[in-house]
C-alpha cells in the first residue's frame, strides 16, 4: 500500500481564531495572561529534575490550598472527572458500597461512576445532607466504604457545610470523599481539621488555570485502605501506587516512568497556585464572599430571586438565580453572550430549566464584574421576550 | 473552625523558571513557538460553538493523519495512556479476552490494563509478531475479542509491519487495536486500507504539541461491538458513548455536557495538525525516513550498533542504539544533558540497560539535529569512563 486516500482537510488551512469572552459561567473561568504565558514555556521532559521541582512546588501549593499536611498530595493529569474517578477507583473494591449525597449533578455522577465498577451504592436524595439522617439512616444502615459529598455544588449553587461529617464518617469506619471543584480557594475548607479523607478539585475555576489538571489529596486513613487493597484498581493510569511514585509521595528513592505528565499544564497550575499564595487563602475567601454578597444584593434589588434561600448555604463562587418568570432562560443566556460577549449559563442536570448560573471565580471575582453582569441581566430582561401568562 | 494551619509555601514565592532543552529523547519532543503560542489564546467555554468548530477541525486533521474516513474520530482529554485505556475499556467486556503482542513495554502495558478489568488475556512474547504464529497459534486458539499491537515500539525501536494483520484478525472475528503513539506522522500507516479497528496516538511526539491530548479513531466494526455492549465500560470519563456525543460523532442534534475539555490543549493540537497538513503527510513520512537513514549511517560509521538489525523494521522516529560496550549508559545520557543541553535516553521496560534511545520527531527530524546528536555522542564516548573489561 502506498498512496493516501484521505486528502488534507481544507479547514486546517485557515488560521486558528479564538475570541475573547468574559467567562462568567460555572467554569472554565478566564485565565489571566500571566498564567497563559507560563504555559507557553518550552516543553521539558516529564522525568527531568526541573519538572519534579515544579511538581513539588505544586504539591506544596495544593497542601496550602487544601489546608492539609497530607504527604499523598498531587495533581492528576486530567480534568475534575479524572480526579473523581481516581478517588473512587482507588478507594473502593468490589463488594464495598459508596454512599453519595445527591445535592446536584456531582452526587449523581459519583454514584454513576461507582455503579460502573459494580459496587453497590445508595443515594440520599437531599439538597442538604442532614447529619442526623446521614448518621442514623445511611451510615449505620448501609455501612459504606466511602461517603461522597460535593462541597460546592455548581449545578444548584449550594455550599454544603462540612463540619462534623468527617468525624461522623469515621465513627462508622467510612472514608469521607469531598468534591471541591467549584469551591476551593473561594470558600473556607480545612481538609485536616474537617477530617476529609479524599479531596479533589479542578484547575479551571478559582485557580484560573486552563482545564486539564486536577489537584487531589489523600489522608493517612485513606492511604491505609488504598495500599492494603486485595485487588488492583481498574485503571492503570489512575492507580495511586503509580501516581504516588511519579509525584515523589511514596518515599522511594527514584521515580519510575508511569505516564507522560502534561508538563505545560503543570506550569500553568504552578503559576495559578503562586497567584493564590500571593493573595493569601483567607483574603481570597473573604474577597469571594464579599463580592458574592454584593452580587446577591444587586440581583435581589433587580427583583430576581436566588435559588438557594439559606444565605450561609450559598456558594460564593457560583450563584444560582431562579429562572426569571415568563422568560425563556436560553434566550437570556444567548442574548447576553451575543450582546455583551459574556457567558452566563443555564442549569445543569437536576437544575436544567430552573436556574441561571453565574460564576465569578478567582480573578473574575470583583465588584466591577458584578456590575457588568447586573447590567447585562437588566438589558436582557428588557430585550428578551416575556410571555404574558 | 476559622484559622489556617498550613502556611503559604515559600517555594511558590519564587518565579517559575523553565530551561530550554533539545528534546531528542523518545518524547515529549520540542514544541515550536507557533504551537505554544496557540495554547496561550484565551480560554473559551468547552461547550461554545467556536470550540466545537476547533474540535471539528481536529477531527478532520486526525482523519487525514490516520488515513481514515471513520466518523468516530476524536481526541481524548489525556495522554496516550488515557487513549489506551479508552480503547480497552470500551471494546472489551468481562469474559472476553485481549491478545497483546509484546514487542516492548507497550504490549506489556496493554496486557496489564486488560488484566485489571478481569479479562483473560494471552501474550505472544515476540519482538516481531509472525503472522503464521498469530493466526495458527494465537487467534484460532484464544479467540480474543481484541488483538493489540504497537506500530512503533518506542522502547525497542521497532516499527512493526501492519499489512495483512487486520484482515487476519477479522477472519477470526477479532478487533485490531494499534498503538501509533511513536510512529504516526513519521511512518506510513493507512488505518482504513490496513483494516485497523482502533487506532490511537499522543500529541507530544511527531505532532510536536504539548502532552495532554490523544487522538483516537474507531472503525464501524469497532463501533458495532462497542454500542452493543451488555455492560457499561468501567470508566464514565472514557465512555465512548459520551465522548462521541461531545465530539459530535453520534449524529445527535445537540451535545450534552460530559467533561470540561482542555480547551487550550485543543488549540495546540489543532495547530500541530495544521502544521502536518501544510507539509503533507507523505512529505513528513519521507523526511523522517531520510533523516533516520542519515542518522543510522552516521551511528554505524562511528562504530555504534543499531539495536534493530532488520532495516525495514527500524522506527524512523525513535532510534535504539546498542548501549556502547564498556560504558555506563546512564553516564552517557547525563553527560550529554549536562554538556550539550540535549536529551537522549536509556531503555524503557524490557530494553533498560540494553540501549540508548534517540527520538527525532516532527520539527526535530532534520539533518542538522542528527549532526548535533552525533557530535554529542562522539564527545560523550571520548569523555565518559570506559571500563577495560
Amino acid at each position: 500500500m502506498s498512496s493516501i486516500s484521505v486528502p488534507p482537510p481544507k479547514c486546517l488551512q485557515k488560521p486558528l481564531t479564538v475570541p475573547f469572552r468574559h467567562m462568567f459561567g460555572p467554569g472554565p473561568s478566564n485565565v489571566p495572561p500571566r498564567i497563559l504565558e507560563a504555559g507557553a514555556n518550552p516543553v521539558i521532559g516529564h522525568m527531568h529534575p526541573e519538572i519534579f521541582e515544579i511538581m513539588n512546588d505544586i504539591k506544596s501549593g495544593i497542601q496550602y490550598m487544601f489546608q492539609t499536611q497530607n504527604n499523598m498530595t498531587l495533581a492528576v493529569s486530567g480534568t475534575g472527572h479524572t480526579a473523581m474517578e481516581c478517588a473512587i477507583f482507588n478507594t473502593v473494591e468490589a463488594g464495598e458500597s459508596v454512599l453519595a449525597a445527591v445535592n446536584g449533578i456531582w452526587g449523581e455522577r459519583a454514584a454513576e461512576m461507582a455503579e460502573r465498577i459494580d459496587y453497590t451504592n445508595y443515594l440520599s436524595q437531599l439538597l442538604f445532607c442532614d447529619q442526623t439522617v446521614l448518621s442514623s439512616q445511611a451510615l449505620s444502615k448501609h455501612r459504606p466504604a466511602v461517603f461522597f459529598l460535593a462541597h460546592g455544588e455548581s449545578s444548584t449553587g449550594v455550599l454544603h457545610p462540612l463540619d462534623g461529617i468527617g468525624q461522623l464518617c469515621h465513627k462508622y469506619n467510612c472514608l469521607f470523599l469531598v468534591d471541591s471543584v467549584a469551591s476551593i480557594g473561594g470558600a473556607p475548607l480545612y481538609m485536616d481539621q474537617q477530617e476529609i479523607d479524599i479531596l479533589y478539585t479542578g484547575s479551571q475555576k478559582v485557580l484560573n488555570a486552563p482545564p486539564g489538571t486536577a489537584p487531589i489529596s489523600f489522608s493517612e486513613r485513606a492511604c491505609q485502605k488504598i495500599f492494603n487493597r486485595r485487588t488492583k484498581p481498574v485503571s492503570f493510569f489512575l492507580d495511586l501506587g503509580w501516581l504516588a511514585n511519579y509525584w515523589g509521595c511514596d518515599g522511594k528513592p527514584s521515580r519510575v516512568y508511569h505516564h507522560t505528565g502534561p508538563v505545560t499544564a503543570f506550569y500553568c497550575l504552578r503559576e495559578s497556585l503562586a497567584v493564590l499564595v500571593e493573595e493569601g487563602l483567607e483574603n481570597s475567601w473573604e474577597r469571594h464572599q464579599n463580592v458574592a454578597e454584593y452580587f446577591h444584593a444587586g440581583l435581589e434589588s433587580m427583583g430576581l430571586k436566588l435559588f438557594v434561600k439559606e444565605k450561609t448555604a450559598r456558594l460564593p463562587t457560583v450563584t444560582t438565580i431562579v429562572a426569571p418568570h415568563g422568560y425563556d432562560w436560553k434566550e437570556i443566556t444567548t442574548y447576553i453572550m451575543k450582546t455583551h460577549n459574556l457567558e452566563i449559563s443555564g442549569g445543569l442536570g437536576p437544575s436544567v430549566g430552573l436556574v441561571l448560573r453565574v460564576g465569578l471565580m478567582g480573578c473574575n471575582s470583583s465588584r466591577a464584574n458584578v456590575d457588568m453582569v447586573l447590567a447585562a441581566l437588566k438589558d436582557a430582561l428588557k430585550h428578551c421576550h416575556k410571555s404574558k401568562v
